[in-house]
């Protein structure tokens, strides 16, 4: 099978990594990094590079599968340029971790039917091809959201890519998509680097020596590239701020708890310790 | 030397354990959990047990250390009842993470000068005597808090007993000591639970599925004994209140900037992953 995958980052490049494994599949990339093609031939995770978008209108690329392996908003602006392979043969997925924007796109063109999103929920704080790994979605989630109208070909043909890669492949409505993330990621990732800018205000030396080792493990999701989680949390804008709110209602609640009802806390830590033991 | 800890949970079993490996050690214990006592023995981690805490009156225990490894509540009860070792040859400290309340017993006796309070910033989701290991203090940080009327042979005794568990010991302000890790411990263990609540209220199956690896780590602080951190919340409200205040703002400027100024949005993320890098 061909497959085109644009962007040789971390995810772009562990999806080579992986599926370079198999002879029969036949890896192009673009990237407008020439080091990281060049790097990704040298290794044979990649066949070769495209030189433009527009190569993808040749009669090779029939019944390929184009990977767009970019952030969010690049996402969205290559996906407007491809208009040319809507409806086409080639089968067109993404990996962003939001799909409202993207999903405005097929509702002006009353949504091809080989148009379906992916959510590979993996990654890590360290960003590039560079550390790129040939098993990054192996045991991970991956999430994918398609219209009614997708044809069960194109369907099949991402379902098929992810399983190659030892993802649990689950299906979720785009809307719903964007609303769970809202409040299962980036939720958690606003909140990292909000405690993070408290504790930086205190301006107190050593605060390390003051945490336990559970926080260090959670501030590593600041750790991540602020480009692309700037560029996810504006374009998930609208959810993640209800979530923000949620987050902020339960805040005062367990505040006022504290200041007046140790008994309804205690009770409270309890349920919430049996909702963790049995859901994470 | 002879050592009394009171109460033979995860914190007192574990210094037990570490302590017990030197035959000059002499470790006696009480708990009303007559189990935890008799496996102590039996594992030959304690030497023996005593009845009561008016057993601390005889002579054979001068210039012995008394260690209260009870949670923050109790460990202001028995504090006050043991009035009648304060200024005597026993070295008193405790384990807890707050305090304000204990110290307000020793402003009323004008400050003792053989209690030493100790924070080993240490622990575990597990809680009780069955979960104690005898390197629990090896490389963690302990903080020291004590008044100007201290007298230095209690405090070089405390500072070498952590030593011997192998803890980097620190020196805080009592006061102090509660600000910060209303800051740095507390606010960490308030917005897991509230984050946590935050998710439940979605009400959504399989939410593990939908959230990647970092979220899981810091979800455990939830599975922490709920009583014991009910009543550290309780004991330190006050500052964990401010606290709180200062994360709701910060997550309001989050908040904004996402919905209105993706660059300063790009530029905090950016200041944060800096001070992440190099505090953590």
């Amino acid at each position: 099978m061909k497959i085109t995958i644009i962007g040789l980052g971390l995810i772009g490049g562990s999806i080579a990594k992986t599926l370079s494994r198999r002879k029969d599949n036949q890896i192009f990339a673009f990237d407008t990094n020439k080091s990281s093609i060049s790097n990704a031939i040298e290794n044979k995770s990649i066949k070769g590079s495209i030189e433009s978008l527009d190569d993808l209108k040749k009669t090779e690329y029939e019944d390929s599968l184009l990977i767009l392996a970019t952030p969010p908003s690049i996402t969205v602006d290559i996906l407007k340029s491809l208009d040319f392979l809507f409806n086409s043969s080639v089968t067109i997925t993404d990996t962003t971790s939001a799909k409202t924007s993207l999903n405005k796109i097929l509702q002006k063109f009353n949504f091809p039917e080989n148009i379906i999103f992916s959510h590979p929920v993996a990654g890590s704080h360290l960003s590039g091809a560079v550390n790129s790994i040939d098993n990054l979605f192996n045991g991970k989630s991956t999430i994918l959201s398609y219209h009614d109208s997708a044809a069960p070909l194109h369907v099949n043909r991402v379902m098929s890519l992810w399983q190659e890669l030892g993802s649990k492949v689950s299906v979720l409505d785009t809307e719903l998509h964007d609303q769970i993330f809202a409040y299962s990621s980036h939720l958690p990732h606003v909140v990292a680097y909000a405690l993070l800018n408290t504790l930086k205000e205190i301006e107190q030396d050593n605060l390390a020596l003051f945490s336990g080792g559970g926080l260090g493990e959670f501030l590593r999701l600041v750790s991540s590239s602020p480009e692309m989680w700037a560029d996810i949390f504006s374009t998930n804008g609208k959810n993640i701020a209800f979530a923000i709110n949620d987050l902020v209602k339960n805040l005062n609640i367990l505040q006022n708890k504290i200041a007046n009802d140790p008994e309804s806390l205690k009770d409270l830590l309890s349920e919430l310790k049996a909702f963790k033991e049995s859901n994470y």
